[in-house]
């Protein structure tokens, strides 16, 4: 397999680890989507998308969406990472798009602009702190109740939240208020084998 | 099940949509998620995400995110709405998401600014506007050579895509640039057995 990503990007590295814990042999061709590398013809060949990851899996065929690549990959392995559960696998899935509908957008987005582009807190539109905190007070919810978002197991639900929350301080959000986020994120982190990105809790 | 939408919100519209394709029998509690609906104990007690769609499952279990809840009533009823061969799989899971993060927030928006809150087009952030015919425009290059999204098989991919896309015409996208879309929308709303959004094309 072929993973086309950002060393730099959540949503990239979300496949990176997926495949590592699987087993999943690749080849990580960086890709940097801030200097135009994915409106080649090449890369829109791929993805016509034009978004990064995007892979082409062993047989040449092509995907892109970091939670679809993540499905796929677990599904053709067999994983436990996807609960075989109808219900528990329900919640992952409600997990997988509400962050990339209500926090990715948010963190994701407020951290690139702070860590990437340099913005002042006072350049950047109020609405994604306020949307940032609302998506960490959601899982801080979940969080004190379950090991993990979809319950007790360790699913690709944690994979996908825990790879823009471990580096949200660098979006400026504090994970001192909401504790059961920042210990999900070293458990999360465990899993993966990760360096803490984060100081100790 | 009970089924929390706002008839007006394609979001919500998808899961009556698909359970009654499936022939899953529900309640429909109109929730005005603009009116401050989501926002009562009552609802954030069934989804504390404070968004519509939200189920409750005949179990009583609760569920969230349009695209979750269609994969999970999928699943149960075994239905080929999700197709069996994993690739395909993968296919209409990566069109479920870019849904979400590509599609919706500026097609949906677009319209709701306009349709809804009956917003001018010069008081609209005019990157909705080129955001929304890029996702077209992603759409077409698919639709020209297949008949649904994820290949040849009308899946849920093709029910969440058209939620929006039907009508597209309100938020002031002109489908008529896009006629492999127009013809598309044609046959999902046959398959759904809905009355045409739009005019003929």
């Amino acid at each position: 397999m072929r993973i086309y990503g950002n060393a730099g990007s959540g949503n990239c590295l979300k496949v990176k680890w997926c495949a590592d814990l699987l087993g999943v042999p690749y080849e990580w061709i960086e890709t940097d989507n801030f200097a135009g590398a994915t409106r080649t013809d090449d890369f829109l060949a791929i993805n016509p998308a034009a978004q990064v990851p995007a892979v082409v899996l062993a047989d040449g065929r092509t995907l892109a969406q970091s939670n679809a690549i993540m499905l796929h990959l677990a599904e053709v392995a067999k994983s436990p990472l996807i609960p075989s559960d109808l219900y528990q696998r329900a919640r992952m899935y409600e997990w997988l798009f509400w962050e990339q509908y209500s926090h990715e957008p948010a963190i994701a987005v407020r951290r690139a602009l702070r860590h990437f582009l340099r913005k002042g807190d006072d350049e950047i539109d109020p609405e994604l702190w306020h949307k940032g905190r609302r998506a960490l007070g959601r899982m801080e919810l979940q969080l004190i109740g379950s090991d993990f978002l979809a319950g007790d197991a360790f699913t690709l639900a944690d994979i996908a939240l825990v790879a823009y929350t471990r580096v949200a301080h660098e979006g400026g959000f504090d994970l001192s208020d909401f504790p059961a986020v920042h210990a999900w994120v070293h458990r999360v982190e465990h899993e993966l084998g990760l360096e803490p990105a984060m100081e100790a809790a």
